[in-house]
């Protein structure tokens, strides 16, 4: 581990309380393609070939007090001294990165795609050069839709061994990013065990931290506090920071007749900052100094809403759509800078207000990816909010969303635990996967075939292998027939054995096929002299 | 009870093991209004009017041994003799039953409104005249999004209290109606118990226990044996059947090359059926015959969607569509005859397919209320398939489809118990709820906005009581700040006290409102004599 990881603090356990990944996903072999080492895992299927999934759950066994192999290490090493050494940087020098082809092979498509949008900013590769253990990913929306996971201790519960297994446990049920929300004792030691053991990128909000050292005073917040702590954690690693820049002075009163007001965290502290001063958001005021910074390492930006709605009753209002605009405009000071950026979106938007988010965001944001929370689609749920939010998000996803910000059934409740994190995570990666069928992504349906043809044939144990939890789809299927031999038998406990339809399916294809033959056969006869029936039946 | 009841099967006991109406919504009082009684639940919140709320739970309190009170005795006393009693009848003959006048109580619409959309066929109020207990609905797409839950014990599992208390717990959390879907033994008896104790229309598949009545054997099946057999259950009191008339022997061949063939049960025994004799399948020769039964208890037609997609590969073929336009012309031939006609619809879509199921059941339909199963967004994820149906299903409802039938978590792997049943239909309240919200239904809002008002204040005994889970809202919360003097502390878990944006927002508000205070105080000044305020800014 890296010198900055003390603190303090004590060293997470290396042993692991999690149930070994072969349990978890059983039939499944992590493999890595070609010369970057690309992971991907294979599904074993009977009497068909493996089906290949993309994998986030980074290389198997390792020890946590080791860290992640640094795959990037020598990679980044040749950059030194580059004064803008982005991805989008090289991008629009016509230049392939390492990490570019990563991703092409990553997402089955040509590089020159890859590189070809991250110039355009219409997608990033949030890839730190001091996070040499990623496996880079990209965000854009003519790619796999993405899901982020939130982790993160607060003043109420805590524990850093906890938060890198809940990381471990978040990249193996599928969260392509996590973000690290701590706001408690040893952040920064926190942070520092999960980036080097994280194989996806990480995100923060810095101004947490920037709170803490202030005793949560916001109105001492300050720009130098804030770079140096940006400093701070760009040094770790981070991936992406998400930045409330665009919380303007002018937009805080407009909130003041909401039925939530503000809602974001972030946007509050920025907006309490703003009104005790009056002054504008130093954020956005010193944009251009965050931008230097933030290109040294490639970090990218992950601008703020602040202003998100935090109910229904307050979705697509002024203030929300105000600072979107203004996200836009700091959009296109940092990419005149080469800064990657994603733009973050709501919150809370009945169904008939969503298409209207992505279209504006396109425009305004000039195609910058968006990475949306849900949106939740109701507010009367909670306990469900996973489930509220699942639609909005698949929805959105499907009309240009590049990233999905996970939401667990704990929100607006309390703090989720391991199995609300896995909830989290599947539930989204359904939101995510049912947009990239609904965008037609490339092979995106041949995991679903498989899974349905098992389903057919009654293949019940590729079924749960194939499925997105298969300890969960075995568990429920033993739960009425535990038998061993009910996982072979040609019905389940659904219909019974005299009424399955799948069953009776099977007949009627053979039936059907029977029929089919016989008519061959006559077609056979027909063409081979049998002229008396053409005639007779075409009198 | 009725002396049909018997069969040989052990009546269920009067007591129940579920938790008291009352725990389960605390806060809550069941309201009946004006001279029809019609049901309502008002929930108490602090410092605000009670929101009164749709309610299906029926009446509390009563013994199972009695049945529910005959709230219709008196009503379809007056309608004996006449050929067909029908709710479409009437409506035609621009009279408003009670029945109608009780949909307009609890859709908040005129009386006439409720009668025009039943006269044209876009609405139906299942109403068997042989079932006293309901507390009549209306299902059309004018109106609240209805869902349907599925009940009913079989070959491998079973019990008649059981599913009785399903059909209670099914309707505490918001089924609108209950499909009882038995198939072993006793079937006749449970039918009796769940009709008598059902303030919910009722539907069934006759289909079903015409088969075990030919103990399984499809080729014996017969329109006289299924004419039998709804007659049986029409004199029981069943509101809907699901007749699968549209499944025609040249439909068959069309699902040979299908990744899941033929996936409705009802759908494949026809299929089976019509294989085997070679024949045009019985229900679509007679179907005549059929409507002159059902109109004469006010049967309403369900008509099955047999070849329905199983799979996501197999939505949108031709013969799920060839199926949609028969029913389509057995809808025209019901109404000729009075008869009241839903439509049964899938199954199995990816979400850029939904739209066209939607927009060819109206053209095909002539508007008959659509009723659909999901749909599935994704096959992946058995164990979760009542998220990747509600996706599905909010956005068909949005559309304009007027009841969902629920999915649970065990869909395609074993049979619901309660927890899943629980599981199925708030996850449906939540899609019928978010499409209501998207159709700007009148008052829809009204819940989401005093709740949102709640959590903004820190009112957290509302926030629960007033969501669609208040045990699980408050379990949740109470697993992270588990102290009674937390729900009277303003933040939570998630953020903790130093960090609470919504306490954050309430300090921006007050500050907003002070300095609008000046503002104001500056222009009263101005007002009354400051001109010199004005000349000068106006200079």
């Amino acid at each position: 581990m890296g010198t900055s990881s003390t603190n303090g603090a004590k060293a997470p356990s290396s042993s692991t309380s999690m149930r070994p990944w072969v349990e978890d996903l059983p039939n499944s072999t992590r493999v890595e393609v070609g010369d970057l080492a690309v992971p991907f895992r294979d599904i074993a299927v009977t009497g068909e070939p493996p089906v290949r999934v993309y994998d986030t759950a980074g290389p198997l066994d390792h020890d946590l007090m080791d860290g992640l192999p640094k795959r990037r290490a020598s990679w980044v090493a040749k950059r030194a001294g580059l004064a803008a050494p982005t991805q989008m940087w090289f991008a629009r020098q016509g230049i392939i990165t390492e990490e570019m082809q990563f991703c092409a092979i990553r997402e089955n498509v040509a590089p020159e795609v890859i590189r070809d949008e991250v110039a355009a900013g219409r997608a990033i590769i949030p890839a730190n050069l001091h996070h040499p253990e990623l496996e880079p990913m990209i965000i854009g929306r003519k790619f796999l839709v993405k899901i982020n996971a939130n982790i993160g201790n607060s003043a109420v519960t805590s524990g850093i061994a906890e938060e890198v297994e809940k990381l471990q446990w978040a990249t193996r049920w599928g969260a392509d990013t996590v973000m690290d929300l701590s706001t408690g004792k040893n952040i920064h030691a926190t942070r520092e065990w999960i980036v080097r053991n994280s194989p996806v990128p990480i995100g923060t909000v810095p101004i947490y931290q920037c709170l803490e050292k202030v005793n949560g005073k916001v109105e001492d917040l300050s720009i130098d506090l804030f770079l140096e702590t940006l400093e701070e954690q760009a040094q770790q690693g981070v991936d992406y920071f998400t930045i409330h820049a665009g919380v303007l002075l002018r937009y805080v009163p407009l909130t003041a007749k909401r039925v939530t007001g503000i809602v974001s965290r972030g946007g509050s502290i920025m907006a309490k900052w703003c009104l005790h001063h009056h002054q504008e958001n130093f954020l956005y005021t010193h944009f251009d100094r965050i931008c230097d910074l933030m290109r040294k390492y490639d970090v990218s930006f992950s601008l703020g809403d602040g202003l998100r709605p935090g109910c229904t009753a307050d979705a697509n209002d002024e203030a929300q759509f105000g600072e979107l605009q203004t996200l836009g405009e700091l959009t296109k000071i940092a990419w005149a800078k080469d800064c990657q950026v994603m733009i973050e979106g709501p919150g809370h938007v009945p169904m008939h207000l969503i298409q209207e988010n992505m279209d504006l965001q396109l425009k305004v944001c000039h195609e910058a990816p968006f990475y949306t929370l849900g949106p939740l689609v109701t507010d009367i749920a909670p306990g469900y909010d996973h489930i509220t939010s699942a639609i909005g998000a698949a929805m959105i996803g499907s009309m240009g969303t590049a990233m999905l910000c996970y939401v667990t059934p704990k929100e607006h409740l309390g703090l989720p635990n391991r199995d609300d994190v896995k909830e989290g995570v599947i539930t989204y990666k359904i939101a995510a996967h049912a947009a990239d069928l609904a965008k037609g992504h490339p092979g995106a349906r041949a995991r679903d075939d498989a899974l349905s043809r098992a389903r057919f044939a009654f293949r019940w144990q590729d079924q749960f292998n194939l499925s997105l939890d298969p300890v969960r789809a075995r568990a429920f299927h033993d739960e009425t027939l535990p038998a061993e031999g009910a996982k072979e038998a040609h019905f389940c406990s659904m219909c019974g054995p005299h009424f399955c339809s799948m069953k009776l399916t099977q007949d009627v294809r053979a039936e059907s096929e029977r029929q089919e033959g016989l008519k061959a056969k006559a077609a056979e006869f027909a063409a081979t002299g049998g002229t008396i029936y053409r005639t007779a039946s075409g009198a």
